[in-house]
């Protein structure tokens, strides 16, 4: 029995090529550890899962795939969460799990295991994807089978197998890193009646320890892609990096909220997404000088039910394309670009330019007719309000309702 | 015949008194100013209009009934528009409408005149308030009808009709001031290619020029409405005007975009809502531990919806009673207290206590199963991926449309 | 330990009483049957539940409560699920499962007990409904514990414990029945490739079975909730059944589709909701002249999400709460009567009558201009078409993008 | 001056002609009759505008493009307006309006007139698409210009000025008819307290009239656009066709509304699309067994936006194409055929079958646990009940708050 198993490197996942050779004899593990960023050394990620039993290790760079094909179509659509979380770990699993899908395929795997626990959304959102990609491929889940509840536990299992442990004290939180973002949950961020810690922050820095002084940017987009920062042109993965550094040194784009998972149960996270902050930013000026207003709606509608979606690790299905091909359809005026000041903290918009753009000065202005006469405007207004006159009239609004005026300081 | 006046002591409204005493012979001017919290000398504004020719001069205090019945509500459902605009003239609108109309029926006006101009939201707003109210009382809007076009034609006229005037220099902004905003139009402003030029802000200070120093506030809500500041219960107005002076010390709440005006023209605002900002992070915060999952997203698409109907001038519809009722059941469990840090421009939350809080730390925990089986989460999980498996079975999502891995980096 | 069981009299609740008594030893089972209108002889379950070994038994009369709560809000909001199940079933499941909570708590049971099966959505509202009513109440749901899996094992099983079995042949179909509706799946309806079978309606006829006569009806509402059947003032539950009657003997009401379950299943299902249809249709006639055009939409949308929340089994929630609250507020307008023709399947309406309807024949008229001067129109058009132009001038629809005339037939 | 003016041969348009030229002396009128399946002579229609004066006169045969580009993509989506209208006249306006601008930028146009009214939903679709098409040009509407406002004038304006005038009796209703439908509206459908008078239909019978027998369809879809009906493939212009013919004799399709007008105003209308009917109701079988329950959610509200959008004349914007290209995306699998009796107004589904089905026998069955094991939906209900659960444990739904049970008929 071959099993593939995407592997991080971590104690947890690394004690998982024992059990699983343990508690399926003669199984042979295949550990697949996929790239998007996280900024570990995989060469070594690669020779720790040899030296914990593995019997092939793969190591997949995924991240301009993650950034071309999951991040930009969602910075397009200005996807969120609950209103505030930017997706970072939800965009970077069906990259990951694809990538073990891959290998599983080619190695012949008769089963994949994941090292999720069974209380978040990444059970969730590893096994949506390989069920949609491997409908038939038996899903492992160690965190949901085994009687290890404590990390002492785990160091006790992985000193007893043979699997390398570092000495580093327990990490006090649980974090995810990808290109995009760093997440931190649990610890002392369980209690929501007190802020973060100090020192949490991994990309970037408090708004209060970043520097007095403005950091200018300029994005261009090409059909609501970035597609150069500061004038020069960048690969994806350059530009994001890039501009993380830039905004996580300025202390942009950390959110400190509590979200609800998938499986009902509330949450409380830190979030840095500095790049990615500025990105959406930067997007939506743009977007609201191409974009009429229907289309903003529309796109904002989808935009929620598209964060829903990945959220609940639905990437997989026929909603998520259906609302990525209406999001390029609605951004393809999104040409331009958007001069930003970064301070710490705050994301100022300083200028918008863009060749398709409907803001028109002359209509806009207060000083000028700019093409609205103002008779048109009173023909308007007689049609517009005229459901507004019938209701009152059927007595809906009656005249009798208004109250008369309040006494005070009636001259 | 009598003509009941939205008079605000400006230029603009005041040449309408003699205006109009011209156009219809015989007409008297009953001025109505209403005080929204705007900080203007309303005694002032009435002797001003006297002077102006105006029959009558009345001064309405909608303080208290702007911001319980009118601003609350709308925070209460976070209601913005388009993703930003938290509706400060929007909101106040129709609660001048109706202070004019109450006067209008007290004097037995025969029509009502206001000072909007042709190409703004406030002559809808004005006139669709008008038409729910006093659905046969003719409106008056001088400035679609004269032939005055420029601050200079409109100094002459004042000239020779007696209308007392200011030597100020022109303003270089139009603006509109209430207890929840100032808004910025015109002027520079119209060239989006630019920020917004020093010395704009009137409620608030630019992050930058905001002190290096945290202002900590704690916010404690009744069903989602504010009740205290800083551990002191404080009236309606009184609450606002403190939070307002504080967090626009701290340089919170300035928003600089290009909305959609309904009558179809884009157009570039700068708005400070300082406390109005505060409330809504707040609030957000509260909700997120005592709403659940469905509720939010329930209420922010009533919240969208909302604001978009004040935004269009629709307040006296029965869509929006509508949307209140439901945001009020929505937010009875929204009853706790939230602190906050404000910093240049950032609002920080520092805690979330709620007697009906959802969030609950044994649960939410990585250390604990709190509640939640491992053999649980595999009986969600089988049910929950069950339809992408027989989408991806029904060829769907076929194995074989996974590509083979990249060869980068494979071990 | 005292359980109180959900109890319908059938086989299948009536071997649960023995089997939970042999099983929990000691157990003394409460039996509570709901009457929703189901049309069995109640005192005849009773009866049998006794004889199967229930301690007690209750009979719980819940249609008015039924009609009156639950169906009438549904109908205020025109709730649908996928557009066309009105929602039979899934309004009666929360009625019954709190007349089951009432007596669980009068009796001071330790425990409740279902006897719906594991791949339904049954299960999920009742277990829903009990976790918002009794938090901390055991649910026992022997379907999912025990080893029968057939009709001839359960026959077995009761013939060895004493449990009365009719000797009717196994219907072929699954049914649920109530006031509202009744549901038939399973058998021979599985197969989506043929119609339903003749003989399996219960509520009604077919259209080709029914009269080739017209049956008209007089349906009178107040604030969108019926109260007279022909000029009559009826009680809630008697205007039902007297419509149920009139539209089943028409052949109006049924329902053939395929739905998705909660629990990611699809499923076939027959409905017939006889009465439920012409109410749905009466009063969507006199929605279509009491609501202005948001209102309308509002109410759909809010119609849909309730649809969910109700199919889903979350009715005690604060979202449904919520949408109810809007629901009353919007179709407080909807108050008239509506005539109706029913014949072979078809409703049609005959004519509208309400006292606060916006229908206006003036201004509707073809023939007069009503109120609407044709100048306004001019006015209205050139603001509403002011974003096309500006977008056509910004490139986005340029006149070169028309394609010549096609050549066929050019004069 | 040269103006190309939409022509449909009906007296209205017909004085346009004299009336443009005396208006503006010496001004050319180049009449465009576009054929979209109304079904009149076309080249009689022709010959009558040149009679009437018209320099040229081009008849555009534009059914196919109407029915692939525009009905197809509606029926896909399953588009509706306020839940009822098939959109018929909606959908056919841009067609026209843009057959229109083809020859004016071919003949080299100076403007463009059509004959619609100033209260009605077509001179928005008209110069909306206009707008969208060819920004620049200018529109003349002699009906909001005019004095002329009654048929006798009208007919007065003709015999002065050498109109041919059919000496017919004046329609009682204004009717627009298409490949896809007919609308009747005015006269005594104005009165919503009446029914549709008898001999009102055009392209159907009513259910009282068809004839006592069941006809059987069976229509194919490739990807949800229809490409064969029993089992023959036929063009799309000739599909329809035939399916119109099939389903009026049926008397399928008709619909009674009223319905809120984008201007404002509450019509009546009685619409006939027979054979519309019933491909909607044959693909919306098809998506029940190919789309999951997510997708079709989707699905709906971007078909009730799109309705919205076509309704209101924006057919030539971005937000149309989006959704458009979701509504490929999603209807992708939607292949198969579904086979339907037609009785006397009822659209009833016989089979459905399709290559790509997610509908599931073994799933579905009662009789078979097909894939879903009990143990699974313990497991799926402990973690889907869990907010409830926590909900009622804050208080939310205490247990206190549960009535005791009513007393009638308890045992």
């Amino acid at each position: 029995m071959r099993i593939a198993l995407a592997y991080s490197g971590g104690l947890d996942t690394s004690i998982i090529i024992p059990w699983l050779m343990e508690t399926r004899p003669g199984a042979e593990v295949v550990a697949v550890c996929a790239d998007v960023g996280q900024g570990d050394d995989l060469e070594q990620v690669r020779a720790k899962a040899l030296a914990s039993g593995a019997k092939e290790a793969y190591v997949l760079d995924l991240r301009e795939r993650f950034v071309t094909r999951h991040i930009w179509p969602a910075l397009q659509l200005g996807a969120v969460y609950q209103g505030r979380y930017l997706l970072g770990t939800a965009l970077a699993r069906p990259v990951i799990a694809q990538g073990l899908a891959e290998v599983a395929v080619r190695v012949g795997a008769d089963a994949v295991a994941h090292g999720a626990t069974g209380k978040g959304n990444d059970q969730v959102r590893f096994e949506a994807a390989m069920a949609a990609l491997l409908p038939d491929m038996p899903v492992i889940a160690p965190w949901r089978e085994w009687t290890i509840t404590s990390r002492t536990e785990a160091m006790a299992y992985a000193a007893a197998h043979g699997v390398p442990v570092d000495q580093t004290p327990k990490e006090p939180f649980s974090r995810d890193a990808n290109l995009w973002h760093i997440s931190h949950e649990g610890g002392s961020l369980e209690d929501v009646a007190q802020p973060p810690p100090p020192g949490l922050l991994r990309m970037s820095v408090s708004p209060q320890a970043a520097p007095d002084a403005v950091t200018e940017v300029d994005v261009a987009f090409q059909e609501g892609v970035p597609s150069a920062l500061d004038g020069m042109r960048l690969a994806p993965v350059a530009l994001l990096e890039r501009l993380n550094a830039l905004a996580g040194g300025a202390g942009v784009g950390t959110v400190d909220m509590v979200e609800d998972r998938l499986v009902g149960v509330k949450s409380r996270g830190v979030y840095e997404t500095p790049g990615g902050t500025v990105l959406y930013a930067a997007l939506e000026a743009l977007r609201s000088v191409t974009l009429d207003r229907r289309a903003r709606r529309l796109l904002r509608d989808l935009a929620d039910t598209y964060g829903e979606l990945l959220y609940d690790g639905l990437y997989f299905t026929p909603s998520r394309e259906a609302i990525e091909a209406a999001g390029r359809v609605l951004m393809a005026p999104a040409t331009g670009h958007v001069r930003l000041a970064l301070y710490k903290g705050n994301v100022q918009i300083l200028g918008v330019e863009a060749s398709k753009s409907l803001y028109d000065t002359h209509i806009a202005s207060f000083d000028e007719t700019g093409g609205v006469e103002h008779a048109d405007a009173t023909g308007f207004l007689r049609l517009y309000t005229l459901p507004l006159r019938t209701a009152a009239r059927a007595g809906r609004t009656a005249p009798a309702a208004v109250p008369t005026p309040e006494p005070s300081r009636v001259g």
